[in-house]
């Protein structure tokens, strides 16, 4: 399986877009050469959908210096959908309920970083920041109140995003209202907040979004091993309820929300030095380091 | 005073950057053709000010079927201040508090519509949809963690924001978790709740962004009348708050607040066929007619 990637090489800041092959070699792409960011590819997706079908990914020359970047630097919209696998409202002493999900918004391009882009955690007392391995949905034709058989039809391919969350910075002391008691942007929308990658493999080369595994460890140690399919709104679902709250376009990210496993359940925060690398089958492997925040 | 304008002509979707005049007429601006939207001046606007400065805005040719368009069509971020006006407050029952300001991101550039677009509402009972007349901050010069003593000097401009909140639509019946009790998306993030406009008056023709009289009118009556100097936390203060929490990038709009006046106080909220009007000195008048969303 393949994905397209956003890539530099070393000492220039210019980026293209290249191949990324299972075993992490970068491929030029030549048919794409006026593009500098994936985003400019899935911005056409639905143009450009053929000829990607039809491409040849071993085409191209071989980049051995390729410094991946984000595949998606800036997005419109990263849209995460709160508590949406049961075994982690489970570790949380909670129990699913019928209803709409929760959705929040990471405020791009502030908190989008790519593969081996640090992660700059707050180190005051308290922030308790967490990592969240999740599937990642890339919007490739827009739309509004997209219904749920359609949904598929709208996602250009799927990346790779930790939602990194600093549980102890979403209640706030003696809130105004109540309306204001929770700060999803303190707690989850602060620089480097969302990386993301390595690339976006198309949509046609993943047979089964609901069918992957997803393995997210600290430092080499396994702490989040599950399926996407332990999702409680499936993709189809979300697409279609984020879309009816706000019009998507090509570019746009849909996190679908993380298995169980994470810090807050079992103490384990990170801090500076760590590292979180997240597997998901076909996607590749995301790895960023921990810094303290300056 | 004048404020940069995005336009079109009649029949053609391309747009263009002018000159708007305190009279309300649109002029050419010769030295800024490569421009397409007001953004693509305002993310070159360290580079650009001198010119601008020196500009005559009588200079270019007067465009008389202009239509314009939202002067910013694509920000990356629109963050708002949460009740930042004692007197909006007050009207809610509510005494203001110390504590840091409370805010929240509307998604672009779904939620944009610029002068004379229409305001789609959902027309379910309950929505109970409100207006916001704020003095919209346009940031010229990126940064994060920005000093008060600082923050005025990454100030590109203002405009006029309407921030349109569904108020029935912000508490969730039955959340799993207190923390999503509230969804801000849903009563504030939804398709064009974020009219923006006429256009963006550069800081140095504002004296005193404090000191500007906002008049918010719906079908010719007034409903809100307040000056900017009734804002709890000031300019700086807000741009030191916001970019603590997140790098801004120019082209990004924090909305300072609304003064009192609101729908939420007096029980009348908008209904389709209403039309909404925002005087602020200098920056010219906002009008936005009133829709029922499909």
């Amino acid at each position: 399986m393949w994905s397209l990637v956003t890539y530099a090489r070393p000492g220039d800041d210019r980026t293209s877009v290249g191949v990324r092959l299972a075993d992490g070699s970068v491929r030029s792409l030549r048919a794409f050469e006026w593009a500098h960011d994936v985003i400019d590819v899935v911005k056409d997706w639905s143009r450009l959908e053929p000829a990607l079908k039809a491409l040849d990914p071993r085409a191209g020359s071989v980049i051995a210096d390729a410094v991946l970047r984000a595949p998606l630097r800036f997005p419109d919209k990263i849209v995460c959908a709160g508590a949406n696998y049961a075994d982690h409202l489970r570790e949380l002493g909670l129990e699913p309920k019928p209803g709409p999900v929760f959705f929040f918004l990471k405020p791009p391009p502030s908190t989008v970083v790519g593969p081996g882009e640090a992660i700059r955690i707050p180190t005051a007392d308290g922030a308790r920041v967490d990592y969240e391995g999740e599937l990642g949905v890339v919007i490739g034709k827009p739309g509004g109140s997209i219904t749920r058989e359609d949904a598929m039809g709208h996602v250009a391919g799927y990346t790779i995003v930790n939602d990194v969350s600093a549980r102890g910075l979403l209640a706030r002391p003696d809130p105004l209202v109540p309306a204001m008691g929770f700060d999803w942007i303190s707690s989850k929308g602060r620089d480097t907040f969302c990386p993301t990658g390595p690339g976006i493999t198309p949509s046609w080369l993943v047979q089964d979004p609901h069918a992957l595994s997803l393995e997210l460890s600290v430092n080499g140690e396994v702490r989040q091993s599950a399926t996407t399919g332990g999702m409680t709104a499936s993709i189809p679902e979300l697409i279609a309820q984020v879309s009816a709250l706000m019009s998507l376009a090509p570019g746009d990210v849909i996190a679908t929300g993380t298995p169980a496993g994470v810090a807050m359940a079992s103490g384990r925060y990170l801090r500076p030095g760590d590292e979180i690398s997240i597997r998901i089958d076909g996607l590749g492997v995301l790895t960023n380091p921990v810094e303290g925040a300056s």
